[in-house]
Order: C-alpha cells, then sequence, then structure tokens
C-alpha cells in the first residue's frame, strides 16, 4: 500500500552470537536506540508492532513476546500486536505500523523485531526452521522419503529424509543449479555475490561476521548443498532491530526528523503457482514500484533477503534490476558492489550482517534509513534518494509463505 | 478505537477435543462457513489476520501458521498477518481487520482464530500455558521457590513449584478469596456462575460440555484450587472460529448482510500497576464505552472471558454492570441468566463452549452477531441491539498482558 509514514527514529543490536543474552536484553536494546534516534520517550508510544519467528520453540516464550520485551522498558497500557510471518515478521510489524499511521489510527508507534536463535541445545535453533513450512505436509513427504529409501535403499531419498535441517538451502541449492543451466550462471559468480557483501559487512561494525572474503575463499569454504558453500548461507543469529514511525503531521509538530519516509510497503502471501509464473518477489516488488511511483532504475540502494547468495543473484532479476539470466553480468561488472550503479546489501546483507530472523526486515530498513540520512560511514552510498527493502519468510508450495517489499525515500 | 466494520458473515466450529484433526482441518471449516455466511468466496478476501496462540509447542507450526492454514481453502497472494496475544489472539486479529477496514485500506477482509490444544503429549498442551508469561521470570520465580523449599522445606513453596500447569487457576483462586474475603462472595455464587452458563452450554450445538450442572454438582466437583472445583474452570480445547468483515459502502454495494457492525473495538495490554487500582478490564471497558457511545445500562447481552467463574462475577463489577462488590448479588438476582436484565455468556462461555485459546475471542464474536440477527434459538436474548465482547489473554505483573473489548450493534 501507498504510505506516508515518517522514520523518526532507527536503532538495533549488533547481530551475532549473544549466549548470554534473551530475548528482553535484545529487544529493549534496539527499543531504546530507536527511541533515542527519535528523540522520543516511551510514553509517546501510542501502540507497538512486534516481529518474532522462533521464541516458542527456542527460549519457550510461546505467547505475548512483544508484552514482555517492552514492559522491561516500561511500555504497557497501549495495544502491542505480536505478528508472526517467519523470517518476515519484521518487516510485516512495519508493514502494520506504517499502514496505521497512513491510515491515521495513530501519530506514533514502534516497530519491534526481535529474535534469540542460539541456544545451548542446537536441536531447538534448527526445530524453529522446519516450522516455517506446513509441517503437516512435511511429516508426510518425510514419511515418503522414508517408505521409498526402505524399499529402493536409494541414496537420494535417504539423503532427503536426514537432512531435515537444510532444506531451506537445499531448495536455494536447486533453484542456483537451475539458473546454472539455463542461464550458464557459476558458482564462481555467485561466490562473487558472497565476496562482494563479506566486503560492505567488513565495514559495518554491526555485523555478525566483519572478514572480508575473496571468491577464492567462499569458493574453498565447506559445501553445504550443491554448489552452495558455507560462505553463500546466511548463519543463524541472535538480536534486535526497531523503528519509530511518525505521521507527518505530528513529525512537524514535534520537530522530528523527516528526512525519510516510508512510500510504500507491500505485504503479500505466496500462493501455489507453476514454477516460471512470476513469482512473490517479481509480482509484490512490481507493485511496491507502482505504489511508490519509483521503477528499478529509480532505486538507489537495496536491501534484498540473500539467505543465500544464489538467492541474491535471482534477486536482481526479481527486482528489475536487469533483465532475466542477466544476474551472473551484474556480478561480473561489479554493479551491485559500494561504488557500483546499484549497491546491493551494504549492511553485509543476511550473508554477513547476520539473520537473526524476526529482525531482519527491519534490520533492512535501519540500513536504509541510515543510508538515505547519509551517516552510513564508510559505507555511504553518495547521494542516495530512494531504498527498497525486500524481505521473504517461509514456504509455501514452491514458493516464500510471505514477501515484503518496502520502499523508503528522502523527503525533499 | 471507533470502528464502522460490518459484520458480514460468521462461522466457527464445534470446540472439544479434536483428536483426528489438525489446524488446517478445524480453521478451514471455520474460514468457509463464515465465507458462506457471507454469501462470499475466497478471492473475495484483500486480506487476512490469523489469531494462534500455541502451535508452535503444540503442533510444531511455529510460523506461518495462516498461511498454512488458508492456502488449505485456496487462499494466498493477498497479506495474511499472523497475529498472537496468547487467549486474546483471536480479538486481537478482529481488532486489526476492523481498524484496517475502518481505515479504508480494505473493503473485505477475514480475521480467523484457530487452536489445537490436545495432544497425544499432555505436557504439550501444558507448555502453551506456562508460555503466556514472562518465562525468563518464571524460571526465576521457580528457581527461587524451589530454593526455598530446599532450605525451608516449606510446604507450601514445594507445591507452588511443583503446579506449573495450574498456575493461572492458582491466579484465579488467589483473587476468588481475595473477593470472597473483602465482600462476603461465596464459593456458592461462584458455582452459580458455572451453573447459569451450563444452562447456556446446553442449548448451544456448539459447545464442548452441554450438560446443564447444579450449583450442588460444580461445588461437589474436583477441588484444583480452594475454592475453584474443575467445573469452575474452563476446560482445554480445539476449535477455530471466523469472522468477515466488510467497510459499509462495499457491504451496501454487494448488498450483503449489514445488520450488525463493530462499533468499537479497544486492545490494550498490561502494566505494572498496584492491586486495586483500575486494571485491565476497567480500564478498557471504559475506553469501548466512551467510543461506541453506550454505556454498561444500554449492552443487551455479554460475552466475557469466563476463563473460571470467580473471574466472571468479578468482570460484572469491572464491566460497570454492578458496584464493587456487587458480583455475587447479581448470581443470587439470576441477573446473567438468559431472561434476566443482562444475560452473560449465552454461548457456554470458556467454561462450558470451552477455550481453544487462539478462537475465543472470534466465538465470542460469532454469539453476539448471532444474537443480534435474532438466530440464536433456544438461546436467544429477545431484542438484543448492543452486544459486548471481553477477551483478556497471558499475564503480566498482576493483570493480563493483553486486553480486549469490542462492542457490536445492530444496524438500525
Amino acid at each position: 500500500m501507498k504510505t506516508n509514514a515518517v522514520v523518526a527514529g532507527v536503532g538495533m543490536t549488533r547481530f551475532g552470537k549473544h549466549m548470554d543474552r534473551g530475548l528482553k536484553s535484545l529487544g529493549a536494546e534496539a527499543a531504546r536506540a530507536a527511541l533515542d534516534d527519535a528523540g522520543l520517550g516511551v510514553s509517546d508510544m501510542q501502540a507497538a508492532w512486534v516481529g518474532n519467528a522462533a521464541a516458542g520453540l527456542v527460549t519457550g516464550q510461546e505467547s505475548i513476546r512483544g508484552q514482555v520485551v517492552l514492559r522491561s522498558i516500561g511500555m504497557g497500557r497501549v495495544p502491542i500486536v505480536n505478528v508472526e510471518n517467519a523470517c518476515a515478521s519484521a518487516s510485516t510489524a512495519l508493514n502494520q505500523a506504517a499502514a496505521m499511521i497512513t491510515a491515521g489510527m495513530y501519530d506514533l508507534v514502534l516497530a519491534l523485531g526481535v529474535e534469540k536463535l542460539y541456544h545451548e541445545d542446537k536441536r531447538k535453533s534448527f526445530a524453529a526452521f522446519s516450522g516455517a513450512v506446513d509441517v503437516e505436509e512435511l511429516a508426510e513427504i518425510m514419511a515418503g522419503l522414508e517408505q521409498r529409501a526402505k524399499q529402493s535403499d536409494s541414496s537420494e531419498a535417504g539423503s532427503g529424509a536426514g537432512e531435515k535441517r537444510s532444506m531451506f538451502m537445499d531448495i536455494y541449492a536447486m533453484a542456483a543449479r537451475s539458473h546454472m543451466k539455463q542461464y550458464g550462471t557459476t558458482a564462481e559468480q555467485f561466490a562473487g555475490v558472497s565476496a562482494k557483501t563479506s566486503w560492505h559487512g567488513s565495514m559495518n561494525p554491526r555485523a555478525q561476521f566483519q572478514e572480508a572474503l575473496t571468491v577464492e575463499q567462499v569458493l574453498a569454504d565447506r559445501m553445504i548443498a550443491e554448489p552452495l558453500t558455507r560462505s553463500m548461507c546466511s548463519p543463524i543469529g541472535d538480536g534486535a532491530a526497531a523503528v519509530v514511525l511518525a505521521s507527518p503531521r505530528k513529525a512537524r509538530e514535534l520537530g522530528l526528523d523527516s528526512s525519510v519516509v516510508v512510500a510504500s510497503s507491500v505485504l503479500g502471501s505466496g500462493w501455489d503457482h507453476d514454477l516460471g509464473e512470476d513469482g512473490t518477489v517479481e509480482v509484490f516488488a512490481r507493485a511496491a514500484y507502482e505504489e511508490s511511483g519509483y521503477g528499478p532504475g529509480d532505486i538507489d540502494v537495496i536491501e534484498c533477503h540473500d539467505a543465500s547468495a544464489p538467492a541474491e543473484l535471482m534477486y536482481y532479476e526479481a527486482l528489475g534490476l536487469c533483465g532475466p539470466g542477466e544476474g551472473g553480468r551484474m556480478v561480473d561488472e561489479g554493479a551491485t558492489r559500494l561504488g557500483g550503479r546499484i549497491p546491493v546489501n551494504t549492511s553485509g546483507g543476511l550473508l554477513r550482517k547476520g539473520h537473526p530472523v524476526g529482525a531482519t526486515g527491519l534490520a533492512q530498513v535501519v540500513e536504509l534509513t541510515e543510508q538515505l540520512q547519509g551517516r552510513s560511514g564508510k559505507r555511504q552510498v553518495e547521494g542516495a534518494l530512494v531504498g527498497l527493502a525486500q524481505n521473504g519468510g517461509g514456504n509455501i508450495g514452491n514458493d516464500a509463505a510471505a514477501m515484503c517489499v518496502t520502499v523508503l525515500e528522502k523527503n525533499s
């Protein structure tokens, strides 16, 4: 939808492995940072939307996650809505908050995303990912594979049944192999995405990994699912990100920083469609372009959902930055590097900044806001006026279960 | 907030123990029923809000619960937002849906609440309830109690630490004892609530329990936590409820049944406040009265959050149906029985209709809508024009973590 919410403040924790910290500690840090950035207090907030995807399975906080986190900074009484859309939970929180501001329902609201994935018991961390598909369907598929494996002793079926934990990476790997076959895309080009993004991440003090990798290092890393090596896959992580939104009227009245506005926020869901037909990224990016009045050529900086390096390369095409099959050439030309035609994932993206799933969508908005405000330091995209964030979550049929595309613009 | 969404259709499953059915089966039945009732199809819906509180812990469906359920009836592409507020998840879904309709963001939307609590492994069912408080705080309290029990061998501390599963009933029992002490309320009066509601439930084919109980039977039932016997406590259950909302304009255009409108929907959160100070029910009911323009004397039928019988009696006071301490007299006078001054929980309430937590708030709206439309059969409140639903969820400090009060009115 077309929106007009002012981004009055942004804040986030460093993403990473925070074994000694829980949801409350992480969420409170990000929320306070966003409020401080806006120059506002807890009591100014009229409502909050809180995104989280996995706390039930990881920490046992199955319910009222937002109330528990926000009570620790003294927020209560106002409506707190816990929202969930797997890896797109935080952008869903922003979408709902921006819609309510645009509708005139509130003047000042908080959108918070928080996730705690690391746990001493690693099975808990991985269980969360298995919960982002249709679990009844998954159980049937697994039972079928085990049945087939018993009957045929087929190693293919056997490996499928045993590798639950890398299921999402198997899906990405399959798509990558198909792209290689159809367009001649190479593993070196996928590695080029990781190398580029690791360089960006090396300049982000809030990134989980801050080492700049070469293409050779990426290719030589441990193989996860052909052609994906470990550094082509996003890690698990802990962290939180928050945004304070204001109505244009209230922002003027209080003299808030109104330099960045959410111009459009499109949320959609996956559906059963044929492979080859336009998927969630194409469809909802198109809608976001239409509603914001900007085209792919107008975007100055992008944060996309690079859960894997091949996914980012394919999103270049889906977002209309190049034609079908031309993603590899974008990498060769360095078009998406800082200094290139259209820098992508200047934050280090999911691959290097990290991917605490329920925080990711808002961390993208934190990065873009700071870029449009000219405060990204060494990672600054000079003169950036328009930014786009793309955040997908879960899996349904052969596509994302939830997809959110947000366009931010610099107020002129 | 003041709202104007038309209740175009309602539907629900029977609540109860559905061992052979999952989220998809239950949610699909309710959603289809609401669409059929509205005379609309899946493809007419422009967005959906789906409430669920416990699927992560009970079924493993930690994420994208709404997408998984709604895909089974062919709904996708449109925004699907999974919302959670413990036992108030479904009213939160309705609140968000009604806000978006009122704001003009959409013309036709679905609010669905679905819960699957029964599981072969009963620990999974009970784990869900422990997840509706601050789990870090709970762990500290439990550790402290165990420590004290070790040191002093105190049976009080020991029973506290061992009885996690009835924690919510312990809270209700403590409040009940305090009410008895302060106002002379009796166990017979609490039992009177259960007896009254069981009679209502005996006339509701969708209720989990359909046996009418006497006060004597309620008092003679197994003791759970003094003075609460088993039939003063809501059971766990499985079920789903759904509502189709329409904008007044669209309802007119399509000739939909526009006889019932959501006049106001107030959602708020708990905060740390002193006992004795007005709590979430008082505060948000007052807001709902103000916004709807109706006072307690204008309400014809109420569905309240009777997770325990004493809670209902105390809500009579908190909702302003009588003065402080007069709840017991309301029971003695039969004021809240069908045929009385202000019938409460004609559906059988949480006590007898059942309490699949993430579906409860919408089931209340299903009952009230049918009452205002004059199609409640033997349970009909004659000439009902205004209904109120009160739905609370989780616990924070000494109060509910989330509270939602909805006022429905008959369109004149």
